[in-house]
């Protein structure tokens, strides 16, 4: 739906104001709900389509981990499986500067296509646009991608049926693609690892719908902070997250340390943030952890019915520091 | 699927040949057949979905007859009616420069709501990306707009379908918007009512659906020749066009003379191309010249069997002329 911060949001608030058409039926989930995608009900079927989409505007177009094509196909993969969709076909525009390489365009085509074939997704239908030199020059290529999936009726997976009492769980270490974003922009020699941990997460989240999943969503724009705190506004929930709990690598740490960004807020590109019955919370860790993609998922917080609409963090010294989305996106152009 | 001319076509084989997953199912249109949207079958039912993509990198933003929000809107609604579908949903992601002007982005997007309302069309996912000054400067917004619509099984439109006899019919005159766009783009005070011709054509095209249509395009990229040497090439029989036929307003003749630009080369956003059985074709002009936007119908052409694979032009000396598409679209960056 775009990036994050709360200037973000102002922008999105004037556009999405202005379209009165939202829904195509009442059952239907659209713009208005700021989901990562729309549902759409087909009358008389037991299935619901649903469709999303994503402009790739990312600078540079390759990084320590992937390229702006990973992203665009991981992107939008994971938009549909937070859904609780299976994603069936995706539509890929590009607009190209005059005098993008042909190999660089190419490598980026190759690795769209790699993803999708994995998980047999079609690339259906397509669109070029040249631009001329001079327009763009600081990116390039600009990609959207539109994915279509289909979910049986009465499966969805929204942003706003948090239930107090879910668990909430992260499949892994936060804040990896928005600082590896940051060290390769800034051509910083880091003694370190850090690369985007950007990746389809069909594997594996595919097997955890077998549990009560209530939401899932991956923390791209506004990261963990941006997930948290648009679920506990739309779920009417609060929601209390263990500050030790939270899991960033040692480069994270550094890197944040180094630019004073607080890795809360930092995008990641291959992790699911899920609110879990938590009945159900081991057994999903469990399946989450048996695959490499989830190999360090845990639980980092609860939901809770008082306060509404909150995000708290229980720090380390034992008090609570209210989470509240950025004015501005603290790493732009990311994804 | 992009701007027309041999050098893009050329671009476009260059992407195209990389994506091996084209189709979902034997039974699906995909990108392999650079049609105008992906026709995807659901297995069991009696639809198949259509989706269909563009990316709109216009310059200037408004022009005389719309801005880029009536292409985007028109553009994608027109491309799944010439597959014969009934368009249901849209999803419009905007990238935005830094600067653009809040009153033109309201304009633009109350353009396309009222555009998408009139036919119940829902705006169901959206995107919205920020661009620095500096960068995109030339247009200040890019739109993307993904169509999806429906179609019963077995009433699909596709360009590989014209048979000889087939009469080939224009919804009216050509190269109205090409030519706008140049006009404004120069800043040329002409005494000229010259306008883009940009239209939703469907309340014209969804009544004729009745009758035996086996192909239908609007003559975007590439003009009319661009349509008719596609459609030669994958029909493979030849297409005769009566120079005598051809409906051009007086304006797009004097401003065709000015720049030296053969206007079957130019595109139009507001009409359809079609080939039709020869004993419906009386009533399909009939109804066509019944709705505003179909009054000048009138048939051009026909399809034969002989020196397939190609367009040829009978002129008004008496003469042949074969149509092949130009190496470069003469008049850039129109839609």
């Amino acid at each position: 739906m775009g990036q994050g911060g709360k200037k973000m949001d102002i922008l999105l608030e004037f556009i999405t104001s202005r379209i009165k058409t939202k829904k195509i039926t009442e059952e239907g989930v659209g713009v208005e709900s700021f989901d990562d995608g729309a549902i759409i009900p087909l009358p008389d079927r037991s299935i619901d389509i649903v469709l999303t989409t994503d402009s790739f505007t990312v600078s540079p177009l390759f990084f320590r981990g992937g390229n702006i094509g990973t992203l665009a196909a991981a992107g939008t993969i994971n938009d549909l499986l937070m859904m609780g969709a299976h994603p069936i076909a995706m539509t890929l525009a590009l607009v190209i500067r005059e005098g993008l390489k042909f190999a660089d365009l190419a490598k980026i085509i190759d690795t769209i296509v790699a993803i999708t074939e994995e998980y047999k997704i079609g690339i259906v239908a397509g669109d070029t646009k040249v631009m001329p030199i001079g327009s763009m020059d600081e990116t390039g290529l600009i990609i959207n991608t539109t994915g279509l999936g289909e979910i049986p009726s009465g499966q969805r997976i929204t942003d706003s049926s948090l239930v107090p009492g879910d668990v909430i769980i992260t499949t892994g270490s936060l804040g990896d693609h928005g600082f590896a974003m940051l060290v390769t922009r800034e051509g910083m020699e880091l003694e370190t690892e850090l690369k985007s941990d950007v990746a389809a997460l069909q594997s594996l989240i595919q097997p955890i719908l077998a549990y009560r999943v209530h939401a899932m969503k991956d923390p791209t724009r506004g990261g963990l902070t941006g997930v948290l705190t648009e679920w506990a506004t739309k779920s009417n929930v609060s929601i209390w997250l263990d500050e030790t709990a939270l899991p960033f690598s040692d480069d994270v740490k550094i890197v944040a340390e180094i630019f004073g960004i607080d890795p809360l807020h930092v995008s990641c590109e291959g992790k699911a943030i899920i609110a879990v019955h938590p009945d159900d919370a081991d057994k999903v860790l469990n399946l989450l952890r048996s695959n490499h993609l989830g190999e360090q998922a845990v639980a980092i917080g609860q939901v809770k019915d008082s306060r509404k609409g909150q995000v708290f963090l229980k720090t380390t010294i034992g008090g609570h520091r209210i989470l509240d989305k950025p004015i501005g996106e603290p790493i732009p152009r990311v994804c």
